[in-house]
This record gives C-alpha cells, structure tokens and sequence, in this order.
C-alpha cells in the first residue's frame, strides 16, 4: 500500500555501497521529509556528474575534458609514473608535495573474489600508458593490504617484462612510531628492509 | 584539481543521513566507477519521487494522491485512529493483520535536543484529524524509547483534553520471551502492568 514512486526511491538507494533494505528506507524519509532540497541537489548532481564525467586518456581518473588537467601539465615530470588505486590515494601523494610525476589510477584493484581480474581492471590501458616511451620509473602506490600487494605483484611482473624500472613504496615504521605501539609484522618488514647509513 | 561536478555530487552525497565527506566520497566513486546505471536510476527516482509524492490530507504518510488508498477505504474502522511515528511503523502493525482501523503517521517524534517541538511536528494536523468527529479511540503506538514515550504523554494530554478516549500499546514481556533474558526494566513494567486472569 505504499506509492510506487517511494518504492522505487528506496529499491534505488540500495545501488549505494553498504546500504541495505533499512537504511535505504529511512534515508528516503529523511531526504522527503527533512530535506528535500538536499535531495533535489544530489539527484541533479548525480545526472550531471554521469553526463559529464569520464576517464582521462592519459591516467584514467575521472575528469570532464578528454585528458585531465594534470596530464596536459608541461611542469609534471613525464618520467615518473606513479599507480594508485584511487583518486583518493591520489590526492593524499598530491598532498604529500614530494612528488612531480604523473600518475595512473587503477579505479580498484585485483580481486578475483569480487570478480575483479586484468581484464575488469583494464590493465592493458595501463600498460599501453606506461609502454608509450616517455615513462622511465614506474611506481606502485598500490595498498599495503592482501589485494594491493597482490596488485603490486602482477603490475610489476608484466612491467618489468616490458623493460620498464618498476619500484613499490617502502614499508616500515611509521613517521613519528614507537616500536612498542607498532604491530610485530611491519617491524619484521622493516628489519628485512633495514637500509645501511 | 578534481573535476567540479564530482566535487559537486560528493559534497551532494552528504545529505544523507550518516554519510560523512568519507563515505560520500566512497559512495561517488563506486557509482560513477562500478554503477552507473543504478545512480541514473537514482537521480531518476529520487527527481520522480519529489515531484510526485506528497503527505495525505487526512494520515499524514507518504501518497501520490490527496488522500491514501487506505484513508479512502470504505472497509476500515474509522472510529479507530492508532498513532505511529513512521511509515515503517505502520507497516509493521499492518503485518499483524490485527488492526483494521486508520492510521496517523508523525513523521518523527518530539525531540526537543534535535529541534523537534509540537510546531515542528504539525500536531495541530493530527489534533485536527482526532477531533473530526468520526474518531472514538485514539491508539498511541510511538516507540518505546525515550522520545517516544515523551510523545505518547503529551499526545494523550493534548487528546484526552479534547474528549478522546486515548489508549497505548501495553508493555511487557514479549512473546515468546523468557524470563532470564529479558531486561529487568520490562519484567519491572510486567508487573506493574500485570493483568487479572
């Protein structure tokens, strides 16, 4: 007994990554009982956002022109390749002002339990991107996690097959860590890694 | 340097309710990356359903006419009014199959801290729909929590005031409840609300 259109409100806010039946339902009565001008702003955002967003040519991250305005800088360093899984991995080496090259954006990362393979991934972009001459060093800023370290493995064997110098972030402790407070297996990594002075 | 319409539906995302800058951003990204058919669907839906969707003169819920099928129904029990804090609620006491009069639906519940006084609530709608002659009972079924329990109380002084008959929905323990794992507030309430064989 419920309208159509409600239904359909609620079924659609499912498509939001962690939102099940419940909180589905209670963000439609939020948004049409609180707030809906809110709701109107996110509903012609989104159709905005789908018209007029792609994946730059160059690093695959989101933008409205055919390639980003970080790719088309003259000032970035086109040796240095840097692969991230997000844009938000992005924006935290951007932050970090130690770093001048160019980047690729998987937009994921392997995870043959969700289905997500080289062919999801669209590797082959990135490899025709890294294997067009200008990149010298490419570097994996991949996740630390199970699935990142797995990602990092296969991007550096099929680029080092392609005669490209592949390198990974460091692991080790923390900036500003205790020993103490560190967790036994980055400690191990860092002994492993331990770099002479 | 990101693109001002992702911007735009990340900061968008933030009305919804428990959504921080974090997940908002989680959230674009797995539309725009993995789902772009369900965020049109969504900015469809959500548009569709603001325009058309609007509060029944009489019950106060979510409808796409003036009056819902149910208000208009000829086979309900209109001298029974049970009030419910949200269509969630109501439907709840429809599963039941054992209730057959009408409804008023809040819309929230008194909640001075969040602003949420007795104007906020449009009582005087349900005042006015309690008061319309054909009501004899007025059932109170607001949640058990605080801020239901707060309503329920200044809901049957503003309706008894006006001549209603008001009743609550009983506490106690629930069925199929034992004992040893129920919490002591409801057998407390149990007791006190015990019942003559």
């Amino acid at each position: 007994m419920q309208p159509s259109s409600l239904d359909e409100l609620i079924d659609a806010l499912r498509c939001l990554p962690g939102v099940g039946p419940k909180s589905a339902q209670r963000m439609a009565y939020h948004l049409l009982q609180r707030d809906q001008r809110g709701a109107g702003r996110l509903a012609r955002a989104m159709g905005h956002a789908l018209d007029v967003l792609r994946h730059c040519d160059r690093c695959n991250t989101f933008t409205e022109e055919a390639v980003c305005q970080r790719c088309a800088s003259p000032r970035r360093d086109a040796s240095l390749l840097c692969v991230v899984e997000m844009p938000a991995d992005l924006a935290m080496i951007e932050q970090t002002q130690s770093y001048n090259g160019l980047y690729y954006v998987l937009m994921g990362r392997l995870s043959p339990l969700d289905g997500v393979g080289p062919r999801e991934l669209k590797l082959d972009k990135l490899l025709a991107r890294a294997g067009d001459g200008s990149v010298r060093e490419v570097i994996l800023a991949t996740n630390f996690t199970n699935e990142g370290e797995a990602t990092a493995h296969t991007l550096a064997t099929l680029l080092s097959a392609r005669g490209l110098s592949v390198s990974r972030l460091s692991r080790g402790v923390p900036v500003g860590g205790e020993l103490e407070h560190t967790d036994i297996g980055t400690i191990a990594q860092a002994l492993v890694e331990r770099r002479g002075l």
